[in-house]
Order: C-alpha cells, then sequence, then structure tokens
C-alpha cells in the first residue's frame, strides 16, 4: 500500500499516519520529495479497508498495490485451470457449450430441447428450477421435480446437467442431480451461500453481477476458493449501464481481462447478456472470438410459450446453425469445439 | 399494453399478433393508421413479460402501460403511509434520524455512540450484527451477541433498534431483539427472503440495490406488501456510475420520484451513499432538503479503529452540528426533527 | 405518440389534454378503458418534445411510437448502404480493415506503418492530423503537415486516407486530403459540425459518443443525412460504464442492434474500446464475428515512443497474425477480408 | 508516478522499465520487498499517459501520485476564489441564483420572465440564442437577435446575462451582449473552443458533460485557466446513468467534491439534472443544502407552449415559492440568497 501525503501536510501530520500505520502493523518506508511525502507499507491484511487511512488529516491519496485476492490469481496457477466434468472440460483446447430452456416446464419439453442441444454438440444441458422472478406474481419453478427431469434428460443425452442454486438449503438437494452448481447474477456477492459453497466437490458456475466490477467477480471467487473448492468457472451475462436498447450490455472485453487476471475459466452467457433472441448468435460468436472458454445460451423449441425468458431462448435450428459457425471461429482461435452428432 | 406493428408489417404478421395475444388472454383494439397499425391490449397480468410479444415477427414496439406494481403504488394510499415504531413516525411530518455505527463492536462501543446519538436528537440506533463483506478475511460481525448490546442500548436511551438481516433463516432472531429489520443492497432481490419478510409484523427498512432501477426497488417492496406487511421503509443508498470519486453516487432525485409514485416512505443513507466522512453532512443535508422522511448514517466515536467502515462513520461532535442544520432545513420543507436533549 | 391518463384521471384534465394534442396539430383517437384512458395521437412532428405532454397533469405516460428518425431508418433503404471508396466497399460482403497510428508523428512513421498496413491486407490508413486531448499540455498533432503525409502514403501504398475533422472550419482542408472524414465521439453531438459535413461529398465516419445511446447515434447520422450527404459510416468505439478495468466498455452488441434499426454500416473500433493494447487483437475478432462491418485500429511500430495512445496501438507484427484470425473469423459469418500482399 | 511490477517479474523487465522511465525524464527510487518491486518516479510532466508504463512486461499497476492540473486545484488558492459580475458574486456567502426560459422565444415572452426572477430575488437571466439539440427538426434558436433582447432585458431588470456560446466564431458576438458565457455540456470537451475561452475576459460557466468524471470537468477548467483566464464557474447538470426515470442523475455529491479539490466554484442545475418541472424544487433545494455557490434552472411564464425544455420550466410562482425555500436553506449553511424585491 502507498500512501501519498498531501503537498503541503505537516510533520505532525505525516507522523500521526505513519504512527496509525505502525499501529496497524505495518512497516513503512518514507520517501520525501519535492512535491510530497510518499509512504511505502508493507504488510497489508487481505480485507484491509484502504479508506481508513485515507480520510486521514493530510492524505492525498492511498493505492492499493497488491490485489484483494490470492487464490484466483493468475500467478497461483500461470498454466491455467481445466476443470473436468465427465469427458466435458472447461479451460483447455475444448469450447464446451452448454444450452437448454430458462426453466425446466415439463418432460417433454426438456427432452425434446435436450435432444436438439445434444445433436448439434452441446455439451451441457442447463435448465432452471427454482427461479427468482423481479414480480412476485410471475412462474417460480419446478423446484425438485424440475431437477429430477434435469437428471434423466442429462443421462439419457450424455450431457452435463447445470442448474441454479438460490440458497444454502437448497445446496444437498442441487448436489444430489447436478453436475455444476450455478451462481446467479443476483446472488455474486451472497456470501453466506458462497461460502458454503466453498465445502461443496462439485464445480461452481459464478454469474458476474450486473453492477460487478471484474474484481468483485473475482473476489467472490475467492470466497468459495477460500473455502476449499478450486473449481470455478466464471460467467460473463451483461452489465448494466445506460443502454436501454439491450436488456444488458454484454461486455465481451471481461472475457480476456479475466483471462489475464486470474487462471480460472470464463464463459459467456449472451442470451442474459443482451436479452434479446436475435442477439444470440453474434454475440454468442463474439464470445468465442474473444476467447472464451465455453458458452452458455437459452434455448427453446416453443419460445413463444415458455414460461420464462422465451423471448431471449432461439430456436433450435438457430442453434444448429450458430454451432457451425461457433466451430469455423473456434479454429480462429486455435481451440475446438465438439462435433455434432448424427443420433443424439 | 400496446403493440406497435412495423409499418410495414403484413396482413397475415398482424393476425399472428392478435391471435397470439388473444390466446394470451387479452381484448384486443386495432387502430390502423397511415404510418402503422396499433394494437392496444386490455388485460395484462402482472408479472407478464412483454418481451414475449416484442420479439414477434413484424412488432417494432411494445410499451406496457400499467405499472408493473399494485400495493406500492401512490393510488394504493394516495395520502401516504405514515409507519409508527414506538412514539417515533417516519412517513409524515417528523424526520427521524436513525444512526450509530457500522457494525456492533462491543458494549462500550455501542453504548457510548448511543449516548451521543440520542443527546443530539436521533431517534434510532443503527448496528450490524451479521456483516456481509465482500471480502472473506474481513471482520463479519458479532451475531446474536450484537443484537443483545442493541437491544439493551435502545432500551437504556429510548431509541428504536435497527438492524440488517442477511438471511431467512436469521428473522426469527432479529424479532425477538429488533424494531426495524433492514434489507441490504445485496438482498433487495433476494426474493426468497423477501417473502418471509412479507410474513413478519414489523416493519422493514428496503435498500435500494447498486445497480437497481426506482421501478425494481418498488417491484421489491411489491414482494413484501403482497406477503401482507404493508410497512416497509425505502432507502435510497448510492447507485454505481461511472463516477469513481465517491463510493457510489447518492441519487438525491430518487426521493422525490419515489414519493410520486408510491406512498410508501423513503429515507436516505449517506454515509453509504458516498462512502467518505466528510461528504456525510453535505449528503444529508440534501436529502431533507429534497424531501426525505429521514435519514440513517453512521456515527462512530473512534471510526479510525472501527471494525468496519470506519471511513464513512462521522464523529459524534459534527453529528450533534448536522443535527441542528437538518432541523433549519426540515422547517424549510415544513416537516420537524426531534430536539437535541439535555441529558441522554 | 401514445398518451396514457393516470387511472383516476378526472374528466376536465383529459379534455385539457386533448385540447392542447389538437392545438399542437394532431389528430386524436380516445380509448376509454376500465383501468384508464388512452389517447391515440396522430401527426407527430420530428423533434416534437414529448415531455410537453407528460408534465400535464392527469398525464400517466407518453409513448412516442415513431422512431424519431427517417432517413437513417433501415426501412429507409431496407436492402443496406453499401458504401464504395476507391475499390474498396463498406456494407457489403467485404470487410475492409482500416489500421494506423493514432496521429501521423512524421514522414518516417507513417510510411513505415502503411506498408505494414498495406502487406497484411489492410484497406484504410487512418492517422490524426488535429488532436483533441484532454489535457491542454499534451501533443496536439501536425495539422496540414500531417494531412498531407497521409495522402501521400496512401497514394504510394493504395490505401484510403481516414482522418478526423474537429471542426467546421477544417472541412475545406480535409477534402483536400482525405477519402474519409471521421468525426469523433466527443463531437458525435456537435450539431453544427454535422450539419456542415452533410453538405459534404465524401464519407463520412461518425464515431458514437461515450454516452451516447444507439439512438442518439442514429439521430446524429440523421443530421448528416438530412443535409444531402448519404455516405455514413457509423463507428462504435466504446461507452463508459461503472467498470474501470478497460478505458471504456465496448460494445459490441450495438453493432448487429445497429444493422437491425438501420441500413447503414458499422464498422468497431477495438483500439479506442478497450484502451489496451493486448485487448485489441480479442475485441477486433469478437466485432467481426458479430457481424461488423468494418474494424479500425491504431498500429504502432514503436508504440512506446509514440506521441499519443501508444498504450492502445499493436505492433505490425500483431496486426498481421490478427488479420489472418479476422480472415478465417469473416469466412464463419460468409463475408471475406482482403489477402496479405506479397509486396505492399 | 509509481510503478509496480509484477511479483514475478524478471531483472531484466524491472532493467528495461527503469531505462525507459529514465529516458523519459524521471528520476528514480526502487524498492523491493517481499512480494513486488515498486519503483517511485519523480518528475512526470502534465499530459504525461501512464499506460505507456503499463503496457510494459513485467508492470502490475501504474498510479499517478499528482493531480493531472494544477492551476485548478484547491491549494493553488485555498481560500476559494470568489467571482464578481456587477454587484453579484459567485463563490463567497451569497448563493445567487439564476433563473429564465431555455431559448429567448421572443421580447414579450423574455421580459415577462425577467420580471419574475428579479422580483423573486434572482440575480441572473439565462436565456439561450443559439440552441443544440439533438433532432435537425427541432427550433435551433433566434441568433444574435436573441442576445440583443437578452442584453436589454437584464438592463431593465438589473440582471447579470448568461448565455451559452456553441462555436469559437460566436465568441466576439457573445461578448458584446453578454455577462457570462457559459459551455454546455456537449462542448465541455471542445478543447478549441476551451482554448479560446482562456483568452476570453469575461466570466464562464462549464457545465460538466453528461459522461464526464468530476476529474474531467476540473481538466476541461484548466484548459481555460491555462489560457489566462481564472475565471470559470463550474456547474453540475446530471449525469448519464442507467437510472431511465429522470433525464440525467443530477449528482448533487459533486458539489462538495469539487469544494475540496478546487477553489472554482461550483452551481447547481437543477432543470437539466433532472429533465422534469417537478423535481426542480426538491433538487435546487438539495443543491444549496449541499453546499452548492449558486443554482441556474429554467423558469416559463407558459412553458407548455415553450419552444424548447418547457417540460423543465417551471413557472413563476413556482420559482417564488422555491426562492424562500433557498433562502431558508442558505442560512442553515451560513450563505446568503438576495430577498424578493417588492417591484422590479
Amino acid at each position: 500500500m502507498i500512501v501519498v501525503m498531501q503537498s503541503g501536510a505537516s510533520d505532525e501530520q505525516i507522523q500521526t499516519v505513519i504512527d496509525r500505520l505502525v499501529a496497524l502493523g505495518f512497516d513503512i518506508h518514507r520517501s520525501t520529495g519535492v512535491e510530497c511525502t510518499v509512504l511505502g507499507c508493507v504488510g497489508v491484511k487481505a480485507g484491509f479497508d484502504h479508506r481508513i487511512i485515507e480520510v486521514l488529516d493530510g492524505v492525498a491519496e492511498v493505492h492499493r498495490i497488491t490485489s484483494p485476492y490470492k487464490l484466483v490469481g493468475r500467478k497461483f496457477r500461470p498454466e491455467g485451470t481445466i476443470i473436468r466434468v465427465g469427458d466435458m472440460t472447461i479451460g483447455g483446447d475444448e469450447v464446451p457449450i452448454i444450452a437448454g430452456p430458462c426453466s425446466v416446464e415439463s418432460r417433454e419439453q426438456l427432452f425434446t430441447i435436450a435432444e436438439k442441444v445434444a445433436e448439434a454438440g452441446g455439451r451441457g444441458l442447463r435448465g432452471g428450477a427454482f427461479k427468482p422472478r423481479s414480480s412476485p406474481y410471475s412462474f417460480q419453478g419446478l423446484g425438485e421435480e424440475g431437477l429430477k427431469l434435469l437428471r434423466e434428460a442429462c443421462d439419457h443425452f450424455g450431457l452435463v446437467a447445470v442448474s441454479e442454486v438460490m440458497a444454502e438449503s437448497q445446496i444437498p438437494l442441487m448436489l444430489e442431480y447436478v453436475d455444476i452448481l450455478q451462481v446467479g447474477a443476483r446472488n455474486m456477492q451472497n456470501f453466506n451461500l458462497l461460502r458454503e459453497l466453498g465445502k461443496v466437490r462439485k464445480p461452481i458456475l459464478l454469474k458476474r453481477g450486473i453492477a460487478a466490477t471484474i474484481e468483485e467477480l473475482l473476489l467472490s471467487a475467492e470466497y468459495i476458493m477460500a473455502g476449499g473448492n478450486y473449481e470455478v468457472i466464471l460467467c460473463e451475462r451483461g452489465i448494466r449501464t445506460f443502454e436501454s436498447y439491450t436488456r444488458n450490455t454484454f461486455d465481451v472485453s471481461a472475457i480476456p481481462v479475466v483471462k489475464k487476471l486470474s487462471h480460472l475459466p470464463i464463459i459467456g452467457d449472451p442470451s442474459h447478456g443482451t436479452g434479446l433472441r436475435d442477439k444470440v448468435p453474434p454475440m454468442a460468436r463474439a464470445a468465442v472470438a474473444a476467447g472464451a472458454d465455453g458458452v452458455i445460451m437459452e434455448v427453446h423449441h416453443d419460445p413463444d410459450r415458455a414460461l420464462s425468458d422465451g423471448a431471449q431462448s432461439i430456436y433450435p435450428q438457430t442453434f444448429a446453425t450458430l454451432m457451425d459457425e461457433l466451430r469455423l471461429i473456434a479454429t480462429a482461435v486455435k481451440r475446438n469445439i465438439a462435433p455434432a452428432r448424427v443420433n443424439a
């Protein structure tokens, strides 16, 4: 941590700041210049709130020089993390595509969609059982029944099961049925939930909150890793900006940024990222072109009748065409996407 | 709901949209103009996702014309809601000031601060027992012990107790000790928690999320009211914008906007709204001047040693001076603030 | 335009609104429902400020139902606009890549870079002669000398010349030397400048302001087209959001959104969009994958010594590799990029 | 400037960075720690782009430790700047209120409004003659005729004349008629215009751009001051955020922030800050309560028929009532506002 004193700071002010820093356990290196005095502080603890120093008299600025996270940092594992779920890998050469409905609605719905996902080369099946909805009057999900159907469909078509966990109390149930536990954008800073997921031994798909900086996303992943679960997959799914044409602004640049800062894999979610069906294919392509380790998206065979998020779900036929485009783009970045299957 | 068709939409496209709307239970009034066809739709259900229509072929735009909330709307109670807690009222002529430390740290700390709050004319005492922290390595609160201390201090000094509830499981415990249950910004869309709070018979202080629109804040209040608890106090506490000098941008204009849209009281939190101690007094004054029904802020007698948020806590002496300024401003808007007590 | 009255609006209020609308030249269709009265208004003039009606007593909401622009709208030219400059086309199957230094610094600098751009298959050469800088103490460009060098380099290597015009007074000078006149993000709403560019007979490259909505970008293009110049190329170059890791958030989704709303071509500028050299290749790839009609980026052979924007300029070797990747991605979206030349 | 090397940076990388810094004219103080090496750099020039160092191999972070502006900084004039125009002062104990129509429309309109402004205790009259409009089809102002009327009305009622200058070429004309030249939000970074205004000997009212940080606002003021004109009045008028209920988010906290960072006066513009008539009084009160050195707002006697911005103009009667409230609030912050006049 570096503390820059104001140019007119008095000796007394400087000494008060130094005393305070020493009391907090720092070693101090003082450097006196023409313009101002700078204090280099060694020994900052993780979680230290630097504003405590910032508000002292005579202090101009405080700069943290070490990142606030340790385990998620790229240097913790410079070669990158590859997460394996069955024969699917995330973070390596493969770029797995995960698709499916927003909510599991019925056996017929789910199997119809799962078949199409598998045929086109999708590796994972997504489907919500517990739905967080901004209106108290909307469909809230099938609950455990939905999870059972998801498990069955995945076993039948050889897909990895991904579903959202909304509360600590749901974790045991999720573990019974699901391969990857998703944390939704609204729960990215539900620290109690993150702490519990640190004890789990299955991969966590952690979505970026719509107002979360990349650093905050990484800090939330740190919560999970600090608990002992190192299998965290990050997910960019759009941030809130002044632009209102799209539901969110899908921050594609977060993908290469995260790849530089962290060893964890990051995937993109163009469905939530844009909120509009016809924007999903171009933004899925953009994500892969930018280096995403995977894509998760909403597919529905009858989106006009979907109980949730139909407007951002693409048709199976669109999905199949998109998969072909994504395969070409993956080769441009020296990655690969599973081929379409003749019979799913 | 009004559906505007594209100017070149075919008769077939228009008919398909009409059929879909009728199937969804709408009555349709069709109006054909030179530029385009407009469909007026009567009978929209709360929670209806209008994007389902937006993505149909030939549709240019869809406008919702009824607000998505009912119970929180101003017309539900045009005269405004006044919430009483003991002899304190929120939403009427009185502008109660609630103050206290970010976290309850010890008996001595809390009683020292509570005394100063009461002496200066504060009506409520805030203090966190369970702290959500963005770093897994930070102080996490005293838990039930903190709640007990809060109750004792409030009883001793005649103050109303306000503390944050972070999970459904904490509700019974909170009810034992606390007069007003606060929902933090990060939990504004924790719908499971909101639903449970709808069953509670104590007032809820609902903070606006840092990326939440005013409409979303009102929808979250609707969740609580839909459950039967009509005593909801809204709180503006800063939104995330591109400006990074302040921790958040304290959206003072949300106060008059909410007063127009809803009958619920709204208070301001300039401590979290700015994140900087020296910005708390000007922004507390701004909130009252703009018509806030109360102010909540962080006060600490030794903020440099506070275990959390010290940088945004003001000193008791600053608080006392500020209270005098706020009393003058309250009179300018024909409201009143409790006088300072000679002996707390 | 549709005016929705409040549910409790009185007959008198409704009549006042109708009278006001008629006085403004509208034809009114009144529709009275259980919940509220809705007034359909035909005959809105472009530029009408609907807030004039919004603030009348008893009005709940006003919705504009026709887009505020005419000439830039997709329906004005459903087949899309293809702009030709020499043998280069923008808006058709070709995806031209424009590259070069931020500022023209010297003959040697410009020719070195231009040669590399041409060799790798670039079609246009960018280079600033007049530099808008946020600090008054920074390098401000070579002026006309810079334009002359740009013209020479373009003629020598067979490239299209692109440079920024900062004021109306510079237009005649620019026309002498430049093929495409660029309007910078800060001037996107310099309406005097836009109006003058409407009289020009060369293509205008109009960059999106960092706080401009897509609709505002289209309205600015409308200014130019309304003056008679139909050759407008739009450019996404990053918007300002709360995320501060990247200089701006490169809004890739603006590309497909503009393609739907307008017939004008849109290109991407990943250099300004991210502000960081190592993020330029992934975001250039993302832009082409998302359907951009071209890419403009900063290339410098010695960026550490560049007089401006060196930090976001890529090396010629990186540019050559990137061009190969972009060619592959272009095929995935059924477009093409000019091949590398053996001898530039 | 402080350069923090990555924790694993090699000696060679560190040496390369040092060599580069020395070549750029810096003196370097190297400090080697357990975690990383830190380079303190003395001698940074104004306008230096620190990203040049940021992109070098092995560099983790670069922190600028001196502010990028000199003349606008609080320490340049710790006692604060008081600007005098006739007998009106801005920046001292007086809080002058400037009001008037968005555009000068006619002699009768302007004199009617000016009389009401003067009667209520307003000190300045605003009125646009050249209007920047986002649509090419809107009213564009009366031009010089408008300026003449403004001068006449100000002379007649003893008010200070404020009007917007949109281009360098308009400066001589403005100087003939106007007391304070306003730079609109869209021109805040029109550096050519700012440079020319540095040569003027009348006060400049510089509005914050809707996407401008406070630091950028101060840098734009630095442009004017660097040219020799030290009489700059800053103005907060709303920033663009995700919240769309109000046209902009009026950043009241910018007022105390600017007061701390700079010696220049800052006023608030709640009309543009909110865009809604009924939000102007509460936000004007908030601005004064937060310590604004003045308020500028739009007043119109017949806003429904105003040629521009009628929706955000308040009625003269509302203005008179507001002035009484503002006077009370001014006393709460130990400032004063001119009394109402019996006969204007």
